[in-house]
């Protein structure tokens, strides 16, 4: 969080105190995109005025249906359009017209599509936009989602808010990001959708949630710049208030193509675009799973250090974690003999574990004894972070039992593990795994512990935290360049 | 599978007629380790004889406990050891007078304590073994399991058999391997977890499985090589035969220590291991993860090539999809003009579409559109491989409705596309999504399709088996070596 509160320009974009959206149908026809916009802002709570808006006119939802803006009573702060795109100028005008102060269009079918005629239509809605002095998202993008104002994009998002800020130019990967980030426990401050990025672009909204006070983390899904002359300083502003994790979409020629049907966007060179990421402090990622899991361990671990003790049931599990980590620049020390001979205690020599690092603590265990081990590991100072793995793998009622045992110990000691802790709950999608799993990560989930599914997707998102501190606290990272 | 069916040597190990099994406690005890193999054997169905032993005598599951081997009335082919370490010489004395072909220790407790006289009782009891022709597993393992026979050594592993062979150093891994490949309907011909391979060792077994027609892909997971001298030939006239898809355990200093503390073992040196593995033409891979993800596509896919047609719905996915095989040598070619037109009297130059190569198919499709989709770009002579990816991270409704429509599409045309496709399904593992996600495995599943739940691992996984045809082909993969 900035030490200072100010009152970001952008902040009317996701208050907007009354909405219009144009192009709702009325409940005689089938349901459209912009009933689904009307459908989605009613379940997510808006409590501004909602105007559906269609030429033809009728009710919806207990609501009147207005035959334009014009003849809407009141003021209009933020429009959303659902119409198709040829109507696009003639609805600008309208708005400006209105003093609407933002649009969004998730209509698509311009630049997106390649050809000139399209090019230059959404060149003219900037202009009109431009011109009277009203702001635009999209076109080509799914919108906004502020559960602290009501608003949102899709049926099923939570109305609880959070730290993180989502910017993707990919509507399916915003889906994706936030329904991913809520599921784990990472909340969200602001998310936008925004597609083309005609006027507002990726420039404008990290700098805006560089200073928004609500959000402690970015993750962002960025096809092409936009502003390509302000990004690099832009992101470095915003990389050095908060972590800034980014997924560049189009670093392949293959990608890049598909950026550019996509949204339009000059993908530009990867190697560049990794440059600039890497410069301006900002975590790179491979794919939207990674900007996910970044994010995530960004929230939850307050630790710097790359020590990590590799805590497991089942000796194959540490063995490949502990190659894991070493490939990325993750340390594993031994632990110390008086750290041992505590542990010793607990787990007197018994053929099957193994009290090195990684510890493999075998099974058959109960609460008291993984508490013990998570504490004496925990009191260790040199242990930066801490991997615990829990194989639900096993035989069902031993994972049951193991997975009652070690989530009960940890959600206990929460308030100490938190802030250095990553859970791997090891396991493989079916009906006989998932009830106990599902348990297991909600418990976990809200003890504010950072869970996982797997344990390369926890080491790799580990590795990215660790050489992101690193590199902000000045420390050596040469040795963590290729991450 | 080989031409030539030969009765392998080590068969006797998969199929043995009758089982002791010595440290059963009675029921008047709390179960033990002992009690758990039987019941697991009694669960799988296994025909042949069961003699619990124990020299305390009883009964338990409505068997006689016997107080030595020596008292069992019939021949024992298999005895399964659940006693303590320091009485392993004594029992293995018994089961030489006894005639014994195997013996399993499921008893820890031997060379990987790294002691003198650990490592001293574990060559002593292989003395015995080997001065009376008794051969061993173990010990330190898990055991056999063999639906084929009714051997098995943990509750809830399938009945039904299939062509994977697991050979793991690492109980948890071998569990993971076998329930993570059933539920993606890759079954198991034969596995074994075989610990310190005190005896029998990873090359017998490569033997083996090379040999066995049973057997059709080979899953292994490696610490230490036991037959260091052997080892390269074997692996290499396996993988000549098989895909043989290899972890190595201790690639790093720290797992390497793990390792030893885990199966005894020297692990070596990861860079010469990878050589021999890329030289003797088998698979490396990095976690258990892509184990069973590059044996699920190694038993799915008949194809070779290294074209890729990407279909998704929506344009990131594609985007980073292009991203990612590209980084791992795999192509998209751009959609020739006559496949675009055929594709065009479907999906009308749409907003929100692209029919170049990643094919982004929008929304609101109905079942045939998306057959009559797959169809066509099937029919394209240079789509090696077609990576379908459906989001199921969208609204619940639109993704009940979108799995509806895409899997019953992929079901209907699974003869055609079994060959060369690999479905993701995008998911978020929460309440709402995993009845939707598990209901759309189960169908694509049982058509025999390739699935995944993230689009990464299916693409890593893909460029895995695309480097080995092409190895195996003899044609350049110079350029994948860093597969």
């Amino acid at each position: 969080m900035p030490s200072v509160i100010s009152t970001p320009p952008l902040d009317f974009v996701f208050h907007p105190a009354s909405i219009a959206i144009v192009g709702v149908a009325d409940e005689s026809a089938a349901t459209n995109s912009g009933r689904n916009f009307l459908n989605v802002l009613l379940e997510a709570g808006y409590s501004g005025q909602i105007y559906p808006v269609n030429r033809n006119g009728g009710r919806v939802r207990g609501l009147k249906i207005f035959r334009s803006l014009e003849e809407v009573p009141g003021a209009v702060d933020f429009v959303i359009s659902a119409i198709p795109a040829p109507t696009a100028p003639q609805l600008m005008t309208e708005c400006v017209a209105k003093r609407v102060k933002l649009v969004h269009f998730f209509t698509a079918g311009f630049s997106e599509l390649g050809d000139d005629s399209s090019r230059r239509l959404e060149a003219e809605v900037v202009e009109i936009a431009r011109r009277g002095g009203v702001r635009m998202t999209g076109p080509n993008g799914m919108g906004i989602y502020c559960p602290e104002s009501g608003l949102s994009f899709m049926s099923g998002f939570p109305k609880e808010k959070g730290p993180l800020a989502v910017l993707s130019q990919s509507g399916a990967f915003s889906a994706y990001t936030i329904r991913e980030a809520v599921t784990r426990g990472l909340f969200i401050s602001k998310a936008i959708s925004y597609g083309n990025a005609a006027d507002l672009n990726e420039a404008d909204f990290l700098d805006y949630f560089a200073d928004d006070p609500a959000t402690g983390i970015v993750a962002a899904y960025i096809e092409g710049a936009r502003a390509p002359g302000r990004l690099p300083a832009t992101l470095k502003r915003a990389a050095s208030v908060k972590p800034v994790v980014l997924l560049k979409g189009g670093t392949s020629l293959a990608g890049a193509r598909s950026a550019a049907s996509h949204t339009g966007s000059l993908a530009g060179s990867g190697a560049v675009w990794g440059a600039m990421i890497r410069q301006a402090g900002a975590i790179q990622v491979e794919d939207p799973e990674q900007l996910v899991d970044v994010a995530l361990l960004s929230h939850c671990l307050s630790r710097s250090g790359r020590n990590v003790v590799f805590i497991g049931f089942g000796g194959g599990v540490g063995v490949n974690g502990a190659d894991l980590c070493s490939g990325l620049g993750l340390t594993l020390p031994e632990v110390p003999t008086e750290i041992k001979k505590k542990l010793r205690t607990i787990w007197p020599l018994e053929a099957g574990s193994s009290l090195r690092n990684p510890v493999d603590v075998f099974g058959g265990a109960n609460k008291k004894v993984i508490a013990d081990t998570l504490n004496i590991v925990a009191a260790w100072p040199e242990a930066d972070f801490l991997v615990v793995h829990i194989p639900l793998y096993i035989a069902p009622a031993s994972s049951a039992q193991l997975a009652g045992v070690y989530v009960q110990a940890l959600v206990d000691l929460a308030d100490q593990l938190r802030d250095r802790t990553v859970v791997v709950l090891g396991s493989v999608f079916s009906e006989a795994s998932n009830r106990i799993v599902l348990d297991a990560q909600t418990s976990l989930v809200s003890a504010g512990l950072a869970v996982f599914s797997s344990a390369p997707r926890a080491i790799k998102a580990l590795a990215k935290v660790v050489a992101y501190r690193l590199q902000h606290k000045g420390l050596a990272s040469s040795d963590l360049s290729h991450l």
